[in-house]
């Protein structure tokens, strides 16, 4: 008989190790990572194990283990050989309006990729893409690997929930830093992106990380970081991955809520909707297929992109994947034609109330941040985790930041379900709205820098 | 109908103010200290929480704040009126081979104190004195508070466990601190310590805390800034507290382990066993007499405790003492008398074995951390809260400290249980006796510092 004695786990010398700002081995990132998976560490361990990562960070090295371990913690998702080159994903780290995946992973597929985007719901200010989706009906976000591979195969991409086997330590781990105010820790955050993304065996990774008033980083210095620390700790794991640094001040889009912004993503997969989300979606889609080669320059990836939202290509794989996820041919032939009154699929709030401008003058700001707030008061978001949320509560913009408006023009269409929106909302909603003149306009472009591997 | 609002605790916000480094208010750690007491916080917020105060430490106000409200987590003990000068205590930081409570606290109570010492088990290298008192038959570490004022009417002092209600807070930190690598820090040290003795209603403590090889804190300016603390923080809550810094490095006495270290104590209570047992008797006990106003000067306070050490009145009491907690009266007063064979009463284990000196010269050292380590492997310790320990095992110093040994003198006698001592063991207990020349010896006196409230 052999018999594998493992190393005694000593918890407490780790977290010790840690404590005193001392570099931990491959071996005790394993082990406390192994723990977790297997709940033998206690809780009260991993608060303090959180908390000294918070404190004393950890090294590219570290940063890389804990990744590692935290993606073999659960299943790895496998593909065929032949995949190998293609299989793409991209991550945001959180914006207000960002639709940006709903367009980006058909528009991907249609250049000939295999997105198999897991995503995650909602919490705090940002929606979740899963939210999103589910205003569609019978949208299922629940899909096995066998079922997620045969979608690919015939559609190309699909957008599902995390199964419980799929990294099972950054479930708990992720839980637990929002409770422990951990969540603002670089190598807790990158471990926690990536390995989700290695879980897919992706072969290229865009990041998007968003800095600004309505962003986990409200400086561009502290994106820059964490996109340097991703992009390092990602292609040392394997994986072709750029990313991106861009603006959250003014919301992605003109829609907020979770029903409202899957129609701007309608729009944008038929070659309309606003330039921003366009934007977006081109310059991350195109960086992924210059990534993979698919095309020789940036320049050139971003219009490949942009001519499949154009042309209807990515549209029509929309339809394919709606339907291969659950939503009935007929209802999703119908939103993806051309002039379709969406509301007719897809549940409209009880209340829309337009909100009227104040001052005559230049839009030189709207701040998502507050939008995103009155949003969620609403009840468009959760507080936490496992909350309802009502998928038609939501904001419409009439207007956009460089526009010229006149008092009384009306500049938002609120969609609630409220009897009435109270009198502090309406207060708190026409803050957002910053007129001045043309000068004041802060024109950094949305996408600052490209992010490349050293 | 009048409705006490409380203020809504917010965890995270409270654990990010302590991350960040700033002070909590009173009310946060109200709020703290409560969550803990009625179990509402999640435990890994506990353990992010104790990781962040002892990366950020705290004021002494927090410190204050910290123990008045962990102290109030539970029951405090009230006293009769005229009793009001006469309650006190003493608490020491852990040492090897620390029975000084045992013969300090009869003599206390016949130099007219009351003293209602709550008492806690051995952990990792250092004894518990509920332990050693439960190797005697019958003794009873349970009292109820009203069993606790009678014994202390009647006999004057007891020696007792943590009823359930007394400072329920320290009892979850506590555990914690050991799972989260938290123990050595300043302010839960001092919460812990003093919360337990403000839960007693105490008029003045004194405080044994111990630096050196096999104390917690290895150099005396740690023990200082501890023993600082612990004065400010006693005093300001109302207690006159007092500290002496006293030296860890040989075991005190000639006993390791439970039962051995009882019979020791019952030699010092008749006025024979160690110096430097008696010295910190002496010396603790006097300290206390002097700041209760029971004597003029710190010396005439020593000399009244000596008197009552070498005349039999601490021994009489102590009789007493067991006799109200359990132990059958013939039993107690066999064990008080002049020439008891303590075995017939107490355990003795299986085996005994005496090691010799392997080099002539003068014994310059005993390191009290090996002694100790050993004797915890052989049973005589506790690894984690609630292990059993076997009373019986122990170590007994035949030599002193700079007394001049030839080869082949015995020098430790063990006593254990297992079929022999090991090699291993053997070799390791060796080294702990360091022969050299008299100059070499480390002449530091036991007791280096008074720590007086500023």
């Amino acid at each position: 008989v052999h018999i594998v004695t493992m190393p005694e786990v000593n918890i407490p010398e780790i977290i010790k190790k840690k404590r005193d700002g001392e570099k931990l081995s491959n071996e005790e990132i394993r082990m406390f990572v192994r723990s977790v998976t297997d709940r033998t560490i206690q809780e009260s361990q991993i608060g303090a194990m959180l908390m000294a990562i918070w404190q004393k960070g950890m090294t590219h090295e570290e940063t890389m283990a804990l990744t590692r371990e935290m993606t073999h913690s659960g299943q790895v998702l496998q593909w065929p050989a032949e995949w190998r080159n293609l299989v793409v994903d991209k991550h945001s780290t959180g914006g207000v309006g960002d639709k940006v995946s709903l367009p980006l992973v058909p528009a991907l597929a249609a250049c000939g990729c295999k997105v198999p985007m897991i995503s995650g719901r909602g919490l705090a200010h940002t929606g979740g893409t899963l939210d999103k989706l589910e205003s569609l009906p019978g949208f299922n976000i629940h899909q096995t690997p066998a079922q997620l591979q045969r979608i690919l195969d015939e559609v190309g991409c699909c957008i599902v929930g995390q199964t419980e086997n799929i990294v099972p330590a950054d479930k708990v781990l992720y839980a637990l830093r929002d409770a422990t105010s951990t969540v603002d820790s670089l190598p807790l955050i990158a471990g926690s992106i990536l390995s989700k993304k290695a879980a897919e065996s992706l072969f290229a990774l865009v990041l998007d990380v968003k800095y600004g008033k309505a962003a986990l980083y409200k400086d561009i210095n502290s994106a820059r970081s964490l996109a340097q620390l991703l992009v390092t700790v990602g292609n040392t794991l394997g994986i072709h991955t750029g990313a991106v640094l861009s603006r959250m001040d003014n919301p992605i889009g003109r829609c907020i809520g979770n029903s409202l912004e899957v129609i701007e993503a309608f729009e944008c997969l038929k070659g309309r909707g606003p330039p921003d989300l366009k934007e977006l979606v081109v310059c991350l889609g195109g960086y992924l297929l210059w990534m993979v080669g698919k095309s020789d320059t940036l320049d050139s990836g971003k219009k490949t992109i942009a001519r499949n939202l154009d042309n209807g290509e990515a549209l029509r794989i929309f339809q394919a994947m709606l339907v291969a996820q659950g939503v009935p041919s007929e209802t999703a032939a119908s939103l993806c034609s051309e002039n379709q009154d969406y509301f007719q699929f897809i549940r409209r709030a009880q209340n829309q109330i337009e909100l009227v401008v104040e001052t005559e003058g230049t839009v030189t700001e709207i701040n998502a941040m507050i939008l995103a707030e009155v949003v969620h008061t609403l009840g468009a978001g959760r507080t936490k985790a496992g909350d309802p949320v009502n998928h038609s509560v939501g904001a419409e913009l009439l207007v956009s930041v460089g526009q010229h408006v006149k008092k009384g023009d009306p500049w938002i269409r609120m969609h609630f379900e409220t009897p009435v929106l109270r009198e502090d909302q309406n207060v708190y909603l026409q803050s957002a709205l910053v007129i001045g003149s043309k000068a004041q306009i802060d024109d950094t472009p949305l996408i600052s820098e490209f992010i490349l591997p050293k």
